[in-house]
């Protein structure tokens, strides 16, 4: 039964806050939180952050005229109550659902969301990009997402150009895991107002982020600004909700649960997260040069498990995957041989050091690069679409995809093994085929595909996860008297020459699949048959590919139907070839 | 004539400082000096930083037993000096010549360069990994590098990670142009000892980073050190050197020149960088709303001719592209109309904002990629190999590349104009083919590529600049009785279909062109051909990019050719294709 609301339910857009009392706002805050703790437990999502800016979100509302005044949430995950107040209270149960709201701020779904986000440490940027344009701009930033370089580079910038500008750093002492990082401890246990005025910043605080009374008066204060104002905010993550409170993660990002009790839905089996972290365990235990390295995400990664089996060998840096890319540098130089562990999405920030730090220099570093593919509910913001491409045009790395569960420990084994440069191995979020990976996994020959099915005329080439939909692909077109070749090409880069050019040879079509943006695995087959001339005499080539588009968040199933890239999509274009 | 270094002249290796007294130490510091100013005036190279640091380079090696212990410089612009004391004394004359010394750290060119270096920032990332390795390791970082975003993480991580690293801060007070960022300016006025305490480091300084007593005791002191520690060293720019203490530049990047008068020698006509510059601030004019990003490189990329026509348009970010490209998306969102101008090679800095803040957003921003292609004698490092390929993977993105000056000015005028998205447009290092663009140059059409000269049989299609060695290789080919289609496609994306469709169509044979690693423009006209069954009958289909190798430092005509680029390169790969 949704609660009762009678203040929430007058309210349409933030003008409507204007007649309300302090005291009425207060209450109205009470109502936000029930509102979303209601819709978030029928939906999944993030509710711990949402929950500890709730009084936030209302003072904020209250003080600043949004949309005109440009309200920027960093990461974003924490917009739910603005969306609830700003129009979208009829919508906001279809959150990260196919065709509902998204999960982060949009700025194609509503005036009110002045700037998309859903990487960290973006907000103040934007917010100054938009205060040089002659708007008022507000950045709310949480301490997780200052140890990002790009807050210090917008901060630096910022105070040096006097602007005025608002930052209100939301301090709830949290990353999704614990907090790392130098000035993560500062902020709980100094002083922490020379930090930022020797960036320029005049700063007040910290105040209390749930007494509605303190955070009107200062917002309040700050709201005409001449110059650029830090606002320290202290807020509880998982707030005001006893079982998020509770919890070790304050229901970070939670499935759908119990109002009464915040228990969750039970998720999915092993996924591909855990057999990574296992497989890796079992090498660093083989290996004492092994490490591993994550962006604040030890969860996310798994590499949790490998902490508490190796924990001086295990470095969490915090929001900061430039540093950790050349960290893991640093270490290979040094004799270590780390497992730089990274979503797709997030290993973009570390781009630049791949190639300078990395490749150039031909450095042992390991990328574990998980959420490779569409991910779902998190949307276009998280796809890891562009990562075959950006690495595999890298001289002497080596790019490698997991096809199951028992590939994937294998190439871990594989990585394990690779002294001779950079070696990377992407795999999609979630379970995969189901497969049990190897107690011992064998170690791949590099740049060495396998067939899996033997047909004729057309032959599928795959690379990473959808081999599983290319098998069923295979199957349908079986039954319909047609039987397709499937081979796992494994490797990007180097590529199965040897394979690839005598599937050419030896069918009239081939067709590459991958769970990446063009530019990636099937660009490199085409330049491989382009030079070797497997073109000169036809070829029916064909590379399917996700979609020059950003898919709006889904179900995984259910984008990767859209992208044509499920069993039935893969037919299709297998049928369109035995048409011809 | 070289100057007299008799002290110098028993420095083969750092160990043969040993026997030096502190007083011998400061007079082989000068000779040293002499023996840089001499080098550099006969290679041309960076000095006013190596002028900097001399005294400082001598005093580390006097004091820490390298290669054992792990010194690293930030950007190794400054290193000149360091190649000299650590056994390259007989090569210092070959600097960033072909086959002589690189102009920047390498590993694979002395067991003393512990890590390579050529973008600034990284340092203090692979310093904390050699001692997270169990190394003693010294970054040596200079103010400017500060202000990027990785040094802060490293900063944040090593402080809280409280292991033993010694930081030496090397603030001459300069960028290659005046500073810019507050800290840059709180390094020069304030007090900024809370800065780095706030990040979990000890702090000492600052002292005279050319009184070698000072230096000697400094880092003697903290040579043992049980926690994380930033020694402050002030130091002049192109110290020792008059014409280079006088310069505005202080001698950042010189030619050759005289070591009496530093009168240096003459450089060329109008670069590309040039040209681009005068054509924003022809369109600066007709529109308001226009305005201009660089980060810390007013010069480098034209933008100081920018400024001075608007200052109050022009925003020099510092070192900090992450930050560069999301206030662009900022500013776009607020209604200005940004052009970022970066190297190839730095925008990959910002490749996550790039997609997550403007292409996800679709917002108007312009980028100027200056530095496309091979660099020269920076090598490398500093090549802009990958952006053709990491931007037309990303849905909505427009991207140009010119063939010459016409060319690039029309170019600047397109996306001036162009408001559906963002778009870019990349140009070459130098002067192109010295064309003089038009007084008010014509948009172009997006999307639509020219007919450069007809022929039969063979097509080129050429993307950007090497557009004039395409040409003289179709006369070269004429000459043999072999006419050549050129076409220039202008546009990597959108593709112009037609265009490339009917070359496929009219000949027995297509080849593309570019200045670009694989998985750039030919990897999207190979996806174009597949998609539209150009393969299936026959093509005889070639690419023509930059190798799957990082090349050394040469000329420019020099690595294109070993490129298998220039002119004789491509008119071998016509060739062959005539002979079949």
């Amino acid at each position: 039964m949704p609660p009762r609301t009678p203040l929430l339910d007058r309210v349409t857009t933030p003008a409507d806050l204007a007649p309300l009392s302090d005291a009425e706002l207060a209450t109205l805050a009470g109502e936000l939180r029930a509102e979303l703790i209601d819709a978030v437990s029928q939906t999944g999502g993030h509710l711990g952050a949402g929950l500890g800016v709730v009084e936030l979100t209302v003072a904020l509302h209250a003080v600043f005229d949004a949309p005109e005044d440009q309200l920027i949430w960093d990461v974003s995950h924490q917009a739910y109550p603005h969306k609830i107040l700003t129009g979208r209270r009829d919508r906001i149960r279809t959150l990260r659902q196919s065709g509902g709201l998204s999960g982060f701020t949009r700025r194609d779904e509503s005036a009110y969301d002045a700037f998309g986000a859903a990487h960290a440490g973006t907000s103040i940027s934007a917010a100054l990009g938009f205060a040089e344009a002659g708007h008022r701009a507000v950045a709310i930033i949480g301490d997780g997402s200052l140890s990002a370089g790009m807050a210090f580079e917008a901060l630096n910038h910022a105070g040096a150009s006097g602007r005025p500008l608002l930052v209100v750093l939301n301090d709830n002492g949290r990353s999704i895991d614990t907090p790392t990082g130098a000035l993560a401890e500062q902020l709980q246990t100094g002083d922490i107002a020379p930090f930022f005025e020797s960036l320029g910043f005049d700063y007040s605080g910290p105040i209390d982020g749930h007494a509605m009374p303190d955070l009107l008066a200062a917002l309040r204060a700050h709201r005409d600004l001449v110059r650029p104002h830090l606002l320290h905010v202290r807020t509880q993550k998982g707030r005001g909700f006893a079982p998020a409170e509770a919890a070790e993660d304050k229901f970070h990002g939670v499935s759908k649960f119990d109002t009464a009790t915040g228990a969750q839905a039970a998720s999915g089996g092993i996924t591909a997260t855990d057999v990574f972290a296992q497989a890796l365990i079992s090498e660093a235990t083989r290996d004492p040069a092994i490490c591993a390295i994550t962006a604040a995400m030890p969860s996310g990664t798994g590499l949790k498990a490998f902490a508490q089996r190796f924990p001086d060998r295990m470095h969490d840096v915090g929001i900061a995957e430039q540093h950790a890319v050349t960290f893991a540098a640093g270490l290979a130089a040094g004799g270590k041989r780390p497992f730089c562990a990274l979503y797709s999405t997030f290993l973009q920030r570390g781009y630049d050091q791949v190639v300078h730090d990395v490749a150039l220099q031909s450095l042992p570093v390991r990328f574990a690069i998980d959420r490779a593919g569409l991910v779902g509910a998190d949307g276009p913001s998280h796809a890891g679409a562009y990562d075959i491409g950006f690495l595999r045009n890298l001289p002497g790395m080596v790019v490698m995809a997991a096809a199951d569960e028992v590939e994937l420990a294998r190439m871990v084994a594989t990585a394990a093994r690779y002294d001779d440069g950079p070696i990377a191995l992407r795999y999609p979020r979630g379970a995969m085929t189901g497969a049990s990976p190897e107690a011992e996994p064998e170690p791949l020959t590099i740049g060495e595909g396998r067939i899996i099915r033997e047909g004729q005329s057309i032959a599928l080439l795959s690379f990473g996860a959808r081999l599983g939909a290319a098998i069923d692909a295979c199957e349908a077109m079986a039954t319909e008297g047609i039987q397709v070749t499937l081979a796992d090409a494994r490797f990007a880069k180097p590529l199965d020459e040897d394979l690839i050019l005598a599937l050419a040879a030896s069918h009239d079509a081939l067709v590459t699949l991958e769970d990446g943006a063009a530019g990636g695995f099937g660009a490199g087959v085409a330049e491989l048959l382009a030079a070797r001339g497997a073109f000169d005499a036809g070829l029916r080539f064909r590379m399917l590919t996700l979609p020059d588009s950003f898919l709006a968040h889904g179900t995984p199933d259910e984008m990767y139907a859209e992208a044509g890239l499920d069993s039935a999509g893969i037919a299709a274009a297998l049928r369109a070839l035995a048409e011809v």
